[in-house]
C-alpha cells in the first residue's frame, strides 16, 4: 500500500491562535463549539488566517458482493440508478453541494453497471448535470466479491482503491481545495461498516448492526447471522492480523477509496469532513492504519442509530449535528459545512476588543 | 396594545405536503429534522414551493434599570459600545448576517446613550457599515426603570414597544421578507428573562437563573436575592394578572419590541427563528399573549445552561442545534439558517422517484 506521512498537529501556534480567539469582541468562549473548531482548523492549516477555499465533495460509488445474501432491503441496481441520478443533479447530495458551493466529483470506483460505455451517458472526466459536477470512471471491478466466502478484494485491488482515493484528493488540491468531504453510494455497505466497527472497537457484533435503510427485525436477525458466519469463515481478528487485512477482506471499493482519500488529505493538511455510519467506519479504519489522521477530521453528524453513536464515542468524537439524517451520500458533512465556515469567519472577520473600543467583558 | 390576528396553522395541505416530501428520491424520513422543518415551513406559507426570500435580522438594543443592582458582570456601557460596533460590521452578528445573506437592522429601542445625535455617528435610517446594514433610531427611553422598585415601563411605553417591533416587521415584509430572525443587545436582560420563565412556567426562580455572561456563585446568589425581592415587591403572579402586566413590569424595550415583532411576523405568515435564553423568554411571553404564535417559530439553538433547556422543554421545543453558543445577538438563529435553507431546497430541488427513474427504496 502507498505510504502516507501524516504528521500529528503542530501545536507550536496553539497559544497564539487561542489568544486571537479569546480577544475577539465576545465574552470568552461564548461562541462555544465554533471556537473549538476554529482552533482545530487553524492548527491543521498552521495559520491565524484559516481558509476553506475550493471545498470539494467526493461521492464514491461501489457495489458489494455481500448484497447477494439479502442483507439490504434495497437491490443493488439502486447504486447505479442513484449514481446516474446524481450526475443529473437530482439527488440530496446535489442540493447540498449547490447550496454550499462544493465542487462534486461523482466517482465510479466499483459500480456493477457500465455507467461510462462508449458512447457514454455521462462521459469520463466531463462536466455533467448542471454546474459544478464532474463524473469520473475509476472502476476497479464491477462490485466486490462476496466476503461470506472470500476476501472482498485482492491485494492489488486494495492498493488500487487506496491510490484512487489519494489521487482524487491530489486533483482537488491542484484546484486549491482546503476542505474535503466524502460521501458514498453503495447498497449493502452498512455490512462491512458493522464488521469493521465490531473488529476495530471490540464491540459485540449485535450492537454494531442497526436497521440500515429500513430493515425489519427479521431482516436484522438475518443480517446478523450472515455477518457472524462471514467473520467466522474469514478467521481474521484484530488480535491476529493487521488493520489493512480486515479492511481489505470486508471493505467496498468506495470505502477503501475513501480511506485513501482521508489519508492523503491529512498528509496534505486538508480539513476532512466525516459523517454517517459508513464514513465514520471508514474514518475509524483510516485511524487504525494511521492514528494521526484523526486530528484532521471533523465528525459532523450523529444519526439516530445507537451503533453510530457508540462508534463516535469510541473515536472520542463530539459530532456537531444531531439531525436524524440517514441518507448517506455525505449529506451530513455538507449540512454541517456552514457551521465550520462560521468558525473560520469568526477568526477572520470578527473585530477584537482593542479595535472595537469596547470594555472587555466576560 | 395592538391586536394581532394570528391564525393556527392551516393543515388542509398537510397531506399533499407530506406526500411530496415522501416521494423525493431518498429513503422515507432519511433527511430527519429537515423533513419536519420542511413540513412546518410549507404549512406556514401554505404552499408546496416554500421560499426564504429576503431574510431579515432585527438586532434590538436596550438598557435595563435593574442593571443598577449589580446583577450583571458587564457594565451598561457595553450595550451602546456593542451597538456602535455592530454598525461598523465588527460583531458576531455581522459575520453571520454576511455569511447567510441577511439584511441587518440595528435598532435602538431603549439604549442609554445617544447613538444618533446631530451630527450623527451612525445616522437614522441610513445604510451604515459595510453592505446590508441599516441603523434605526426607535428609542422609547434611555433604558427602563428599575423593576426592583417600580414597573420597568409605563403602559404607553409598552404599547409603543410592541408597535415598534410590529412596524419593523412591516418594513421587512415590504422588502419581500419571508423569514425573520431576532437578536438582542441589552446588558442585564437575562434578569427579566429569568423572571418571565419563573412566572410563566411556574419553575422555581433559582432554577431559572444561570451564570449569564460570566457570574460567579456569589454573583448568582446576589442576582437571586435581587430578583426575589423584585418579585415580592411587584405583587404580580400568573394567578392574579394578565401576561401583558408581567411582561410590562419586568421587560426591556428590546424584549417587548421582539415580542411585537414575533406577533406581527406570525400574523403575516413569516417564519420566525428564535435562539438563546433571552429570545426564548420573549417567544414564551409572546405565546402567553397569543398561543398560536408558537407554530410559526423555529427554536434554533439550545445553550449549555440548564435553565434554557428547561424553558425549551416547557415550550415543547426540540432545538435544532446544540453548539454551546451564548453570545446573544441572535447568532444561534443565524447559525441555524442554512439548515432551514436546506429543508426548503430539499422540497424545491430534489428529484422525485418517478422523474429520477429509480427503484423506490426505503
Amino acid at each position: 500500500m502507498k505510504e502516507f506521512d501524516i504528521k500529528p498537529l503542530d501545536r507550536s501556534m496553539q497559544t497564539a491562535i487561542q489568544d486571537k480567539i479569546d480577544n475577539l469582541n465576545k465574552p470568552k468562549g461564548s461562541l462555544g463549539r465554533l471556537e473549538e473548531l476554529a482552533l482545530q482548523i487553524c492548527m491543521i492549516q498552521h495559520t491565524l488566517e484559516p481558509s476553506l477555499a475550493h471545498p470539494c465533495h467526493l461521492l464514491l460509488g461501489g457495489d458489494h458482493g455481500i448484497e447477494r445474501e439479502g442483507v439490504s432491503v434495497s437491490p443493488r441496481e439502486v447504486t447505479w440508478q442513484q449514481m446516474l441520478n446524481f450526475t443529473r443533479g437530482g439527488g440530496g447530495v446535489n442540493m447540498f453541494c449547490r447550496q454550499h458551493g462544493f465542487k462534486l466529483r461523482i466517482v465510479d470506483v466499483g459500480v456493477d453497471y457500465s455507467l461510462c460505455p462508449n458512447p457514454s451517458p455521462v462521459g469520463e472526466g466531463n462536466i455533467v448535470g448542471e454546474g459544478n459536477i464532474v463524473f469520473l470512471d475509476r472502476k476497479i471491478a464491477r462490485g466486490t466479491k462476496n466476503f461470506l466466502y472470500e476476501p472482498a478484494m485482492t491485494e492489488e485491488e486494495y492498493d488500487r482503491a487506496i491510490l484512487t482515493g489519494s489521487d482524487l484528493v491530489d486533483d482537488c488540491i491542484a484546484e486549491g481545495c482546503r476542505v474535503l468531504s466524502i460521501g458514498e453510494m453503495g447498497i449493502a455497505n452498512t455490512s462491512p461498516s458493522s464488521i469493521w466497527m465490531h473488529l476495530f472497537c471490540n464491540i459485540p457484533l449485535k450492537e454494531c448492526i442497526g436497521a440500515g435503510a429500513g430493515l425489519d427485525n427479521e431482516g436484522i436477525r438475518h443480517k446478523y447471522e450472515v455477518l457472524s458466519r462471514a467473520i467466522a469463515n474469514c478467521q481474521l481478528s484484530t488480535a491476529n492480523c493487521q488493520p489493512d487485512e480486515i479492511i481489505r477482506y470486508f471493505g467496498g471499493f468506495e470505502m477503501v477509496a475513501a480511506i485513501g482519500a482521508m489519508l492523503r488529505a491529512a498528509e496534505k493538511h486538508l480539513i476532512i469532513l466525516v459523517d454517517g455510519f459508513i464514513m465514520t467506519a471508514c474514518a475509524l479504519a483510516a485511524s487504525r492504519l494511521c492514528p494521526a489522521v484523526r486530528e484532521y477530521m471533523i465528525l459532523t453528524h450523529c444519526g439516530d442509530e445507537s451503533g453510530h453513536k457508540r462508534m463516535l464515542d469510541a473515536m472520542g468524537a463530539k459530532p456537531l449535528l444531531h439531525l436524524g439524517l440517514r441518507l448517506g451520500e455525505g449529506t451530513g458533512a455538507l449540512c454541517a459545512f456552514p457551521i465550520i465556515d462560521s468558525a473560520v469567519r469568526m477568526v477572520n472577520e470578527m473585530n477584537n476588543f482593542k479595535n472595537a473600543k469596547i470594555t472587555k467583558y466576560f
